[in-house]
């Protein structure tokens, strides 16, 4: 990277992803705001141990301009009781969101709040405030030691995290949910403060390799068997990459080893494959050779951080339920809009009326006999045979047809629970031209980027 | 087995192969005739020290009825020079030759004649006649040794090896030719010798496994690996099991405990499958639901013991080449006759256009460097990703049409000599229809038969 050239491309960057000083000033006025609001409610309520806190990267500073998140936690005495802290807490943030545009309860270890609020996306989540964060009584007490930690080692290098989030955004790798397994800003900032600045997580991650320990306070004490280990400055058992998945973190290295070698614009903000007109998803699955099969069902009623894992889990039971009964499974993917479609490319859709049922060696006596006892005059056996010294007994395949077995054993898969009680109430098997028809810009998306998005 | 039925069931299986007086005398007659004619000749040619001998199963009264071989050795001297043996032992068969209805000479490790005689199917072989076994100068040299060991041993027990070899038959086991790779009568007779009677082999044999050891003089010396070891009276280090195949081996367990359970005459005499009308051969392929592939060329005019095993090794080049391209192959078999065919069965004859090729994984940095700077960018790649770690390409397959495979590569197979040049003279790759059009009786029930005779 010739210094000038990349210096000009992070000039360019952070002009599209800096907040400008009109938009920083106003996201702090609503944070002050609601932190105010929130105190003044608790004080009314005779909680003059309870306050409000910003946490997250609107605290931080490491916010891209456009994300307009907010993360307000109420503090809860740590003596609290658990009780407490959920019935008031509530109280508390319901009465913040009666002035919102809209709100909604959602739970995560406690019940929380998010509300949109004058073009915020704002978490209202109430804690307990205790002394350490080896004390911590729920997860989301970790997040103001983050908050601290953060705020007390990236002073001058916040730059460095916007453009690392936007670099990890471009790879798309931004995001520790469990739909993307990607990195957490937490994750990005505590990269920045190892490695000094953007370039240098750039540089150094391009020789990462599974196994990884980066360790910034020397402090942990817990073996992790994930790709890539940070250990949390706050908890020295914890790894912050722990939602990392193999592949993610490989995307990333292969985006840092591309913007070594050709720096540019489009790393940080690709361009999408755009759909152009209805037919090109159909010649482009056809192109394939390949055999398409999906299963659409009515999306469930569940937060995204339900809904992907147990996707991701169906998926592999039906591939799994596919290669038990021998059709080969090339590539997988799921999509999830009103509807959701798990879509499945196989080597081919149909499959013999027999198949080799290959029994114990001959010399095995007991149970060899029991095999032949079974097999050898059964009237549908094709043939019966000893092969490679066991015998063989040619059965009839009991699902020829991909499709059959799909409406047929769907059901029986050990998928999630959400997602069973939508597959049961019913659920379609769909062939190629089918799945081309469903209409969705954004499915249409998917399958134009087929197999990976 | 019930005692009478069984001594009932072997009485009518040796009133079948048991040869009649008249006929033994015959072959008596024919054998000392053939002798005292090569003595004769012998004699006539200054060569005093030469003689015949009959051996084989003629010479040990373990032969069945309608089988007309007789084996007669010119015995030459054992400090005769290879080159005289070589010479005079073939002016003196060619000499006997003239007599016959017809003859060709042979190559094993010298040249012998093979005869038609008055009803008998010839074989003239000249050999050394050594001291012992010990100071064999050539393979044939041997079978003199076999004989006087048979002779010494089977005295009493002729019936029984009778019944072995034919129950063998039944079995398909019988011949250690290596098309047939199963029991010789050698092997058989030393079966009979070991346990003492046919129905002690047979108890015996019904717990047999790989590694079965028989040694009757307690003088082997090396270790084998074939399934089945019987250490050669003659010869320590030799296995006379050695061409036994491992499915030889097991059809004969097997036989023995169908046997034990339900003896009958059927196992001696198995009915084979006939041929009945034109159409059947086709409906019986279709109705398994595979895709047949055969490729057919003019039979090498070579001895079977040459031809069988360069077939078997076509077979694997063959399914070698095949899975090398992902073609699933379910069976495969030869047969040879005018023409021979290998005949392949398969999950499928065409393939996905795409096949995904899997590069390093992503961390190791040059090779993965390099796989991506191959693919990444290439016109005809349909897609390059990250995969569990690795990245794959997903390329044009090669061949995505088995037929076209087979006519364009198999030549390029590592197959034998004489099957090589006979395929490279000319070759067919033949589907469903085509193979089953072809006009042979005995091909027609190659294919009723399948996937195995």
């Amino acid at each position: 990277m010739e210094n000038d050239i990349l210096k000009d491309l992070k000039e360019a960057v952070l002009e599209r992803i800096r907040p400008k000083t009109e938009e920083r000033t106003y996201l702090k006025e609503i944070a002050e705001l609601l932190i105010k609001k929130i105190d003044f409610i608790a004080c009314s309520m005779d909680m003059e141990d309870v306050s409000a806190k910003l946490v997250g990267s609107a605290a931080r500073d490491t916010w891209i301009s456009g994300t307009h998140d907010l993360d307000i936690f109420i503090m809860f005495p740590g003596n609290a009781s658990r009780e407490e802290l959920e019935k008031k807490g509530l109280i508390i943030a319901r009465k913040i969101a009666e002035e919102s545009e809209g709100f909604e309860e959602r739970y995560a270890e406690h019940p929380y709040i998010n509300m949109r609020y004058r073009g915020f996306d704002v978490d209202i989540v109430p804690c307990f405030r205790v002394d350490s964060s080896s004390c911590i009584r729920s997860a989301v007490d970790r997040t103001p030691f983050h908050n601290e930690f953060i705020k007390r080692n990236i002073q001058g290098l916040e730059k460095e995290v916007l453009l690392l989030k936007q670099f990890m955004k471009g790879a798309r790798v931004y995001g520790s949910e469990l739909r993307t397994q990607g990195f957490s800003g937490y994750l990005a900032e505590l990269l920045v403060i190892k490695y000094g600045s953007f370039e240098n997580v750039i540089r150094s991650a391009c020789d990462w390799q599974p196994g990884t320990y980066i360790d910034l306070n020397s402090h942990g004490i817990i073996q992790h068997k994930e790709p890539l280990v940070v250990v949390d400055p706050t908890d020295p058992k914890r790894n912050v990459a722990a939602a990392l998945s193999l592949d993610k973190f490989c995307m990333f290295i292969d985006s840092c080893r591309e913007f070594v070698l050709y720096p540019s614009l489009d790393i940080f903000f690709p361009r999408s494959v755009t759909q152009t007109d209805d037919r090109e998803p159909i010649q482009k699955l056809r192109s394939r050779g390949t055999a398409f099969m999906a299963i659409k069902f009515k999306t469930p009623d569940v937060v995204e951080d339900v809904l992907y894992p147990q996707l991701y889990k169906m998926e592999q039971a039906v591939v799994a339920l596919l290669e038990e009964h021998e059709f080969k499974v090339i590539n997988k993917g799921s999509w999830a809009g009103q509807s959701t479609v798990i879509l499945l490319e196989l080597m081919c859709d149909t499959l013999p009326t027999l198949r080799k049922h290959r029994g114990p060696p001959v010399w095995v006596h007991k149970h060899a006999e029991s095999f032949k006892n079974k097999y050898v005059d059964s009237e549908d056996v094709f043939a019966f045979y000893i092969e490679n010294g066991t015998y063989v007994a040619e059965v009839p395949r009991k699902y020829t047809d991909v499709y059959v077995l799909l409406n047929e054993r769907l059901t029986s898969c050990s998928i999630g629970k959400q997602i069973s009680s939508a597959v049961k109430k019913g659920f379609e098997v769909l062939q190629e031209s089918k799945i081309c028809s469903i209409q969705d810009t954004d499915f249409k998306l998917f399958l134009m980027n087929w197999p990976k998005i």
